[in-house]
């Protein structure tokens, strides 16, 4: 839930860039900071106020879910243009910060004529998204509840998967069940990708069918109150090769080895080098081609980058994947991923389901 | 189909803006004038040259789906990367546009840095979007058949709406159905508002349950091909109050007035007031709170905007919605909406469906 804890280590932050206001337009930060969740809206902070400006049509939905900065509505104008007018008149906010990889050029460009000559616009840097790294207990909740929904949901989906299915047929199916049970959207296009296209590190779920044998790869996420969860597992229809069991077996082995490099005080890239050296060591490491995770919550894609070299240590309360891959360009592929949090001690797997190779 | 003829369209576009080059990064836009659907790419245009950038995911996709660019990839770069990269050889590519309403302000700032002072970039006008506004008959027949695909679904949708289920349910009926039917994603989050939630002109589905009596917005849009379609019903549960029905009637005949404005020369404003005017007569112009319609194709809106004083003038091959509404606050609403296109004479009705008010 929203606090006034977000907004005032939000402030003092703004002390220490030297902002005296920040413009949070980024939808995913200000529900953070606030408890929106509608789609149009500004959040002015400054060192002592914060103002949440929408507009007319979310007049009922602001009141009843901002918590926080006073709500400002103008008749006929959008979240935006009250901001600014709201700015022009605060001459004493000189430095104004924006998001700058939230905003687009044009948006720019018309705050800075708006605001004129001798105020600042200034590129602040990633402070909220540097702050929802850490989730609260309620927050790690939500995607545990979230992960709960997924595990159901696979152990569903298992039983359609049959060779001559259509892999949009089982996304479909998985897709349904979900909103019935209550799911606001899926967190990213469902992956269904059997055979070939198991090699596919996006094989965004096709009209081609499942084939009479081989590996299918299932990679889909909710998003359940806010928070989204992510995992997957890749299964295998008909009896596996003897060299389809190996190339599973150390994917299995390189994620539990990422699994329990997750701890305070590691870096994210230790966690990705420990599930990496796995992979090579066994001569695979050339075909695990993307980085081992990232971290979740309110979008499905936020920090940290669970990747090489990267030095952000791990902290109680980050959430992130553990998902190492391999993918025989032509051939097939496999991938496994659970969501976790790190915990004072080591880490939660929050997607508990079994990772043994299922065949069907 | 993507054409040569778009990008030599643009060619010419660009030298009357004395842009040198011209960085097209709005999806939408590459997939128009190139024909990538992928979900990583640059496309760079010069007076003479297009080269398509795209990084190693997008390999076989690019080779498969471009028509008309170079493809460029650059191992372990992305697509901005790289096409920076080309551009800051370029030297004699002085005045560099970019689409400054999609490109964010983090981006902008890498690619000033990266071309130094002696090059200038510059905001362009949406050159590819006025492109866009006017649709090829292979566009409008990818939009028909979304359409028609969209009456069919609603017509199996109208068979759910009873007293007591869930508005949710029989969204995610819908969208299972339209899945199947080999649908992308839907154009829009689906919107089954009934009782007072159909006052709200953006009742996206959610767990109230459909009223023993009153009316239910329906507005939904599905993406087949890569076209959207768009529709709205309004259908009444038991039998409605002389009110109701007066209220209906007159949102039918301020649609119908609009679509009858719908023709070569007349302004998009004009048919945004041809449908006002009815309302306003009726004395309920003050509950019709939103524009009249929007132009639709690659995405679900772009232009025209069909709205109060816009000046466009309607051209053969635009493709728009007419959908006027009213919502009475705290009470109910309706709304009724079309996908048109522009013909020569008048306007062809893509989501032929009756607008009689059905009971259920």
């Amino acid at each position: 839930m929203p606090s006034k804890g977000r907004l005032g280590e939000l402030q003092s932050q703004l002390e220490q860039h030297r902002l005296d206001a920040f413009l949070v337009t980024h939808l995913p930060n200000i529900r953070y900071l606030c408890g929106f969740t509608g789609s149009a809206g500004v959040l002015t902070v400054t060192l002592r106020d914060a103002i949440f400006f929408t507009d007319g049509r979310y007049a009922d939905q602001a009141s009843a879910e901002v918590r926080g900065p006073k709500i400002t509505i103008r008749k006929g104008k959008s979240a935006m243009a009250s901001a600014i007018e709201w700015l022009a008149r605060c001459h004493s906010l000189r430095r104004v910060g924006i998001e700058p990889s939230r905003m687009n050029v044009a948006e720019r460009d018309f705050i800075a004529r708006a605001l004129g000559r001798e105020r600042k616009i200034v590129n602040a840097p990633l402070m909220v998204e540097q702050m929802r790294t850490v989730k609260s207990a309620d927050e790690i909740a939500r995607i545990r509840a979230a992960c709960e929904l997924g595990v159901h949901l696979f152990e569903k989906l298992v039983q359609k998967i049959r060779p001559g299915v259509p892999e949009r047929e089982i996304a479909s199916q998985l897709e349904f069940a979900a909103r019935r049970a209550g799911v606001e959207e899926m967190a990213f296009p469902t992956i269904v990708a059997g055979g070939k296209r198991s090699a596919l590190p996006h094989g965004r779920a096709s009209q081609e069918l499942i084939p009479s044998k081989g590996f299918v790869v299932c990679d889909f996420g909710v998003i359940l109150s806010g928070y989204c969860s992510d995992m997957t597992r890749t299964l295998h229809v008909g009896r596996p090769t003897a060299e389809s069991r190996r190339v599973y077996e150390s994917v299995r082995e390189a994620q539990q080895a990422g699994l329990e490099a997750v701890r305070p005080g590691k870096t994210v890239g230790e966690v990705d080098s420990a599930a990496r050296k796995v992979l090579y060591n066994k001569g695979l490491g050339c075909f695990f081609t993307h980085s081992t995770g990232h971290g979740l919550g309110l979008e499905i894609h936020e920090g940290p980058r669970v990747a090489a070299g990267q030095q952000e240590a791990l902290r109680p309360g980050m959430v992130i994947t553990v998902e190492p891959g391999v993918y025989l360009p032509g051939k097939w592929g496999v991938r496994i991923e659970d969501t976790v949090a790190v915990t004072e001690t080591g880490c939660e797997i929050l997607t508990k389901c079994p990772k043994d190779l299922l065949t069907v």
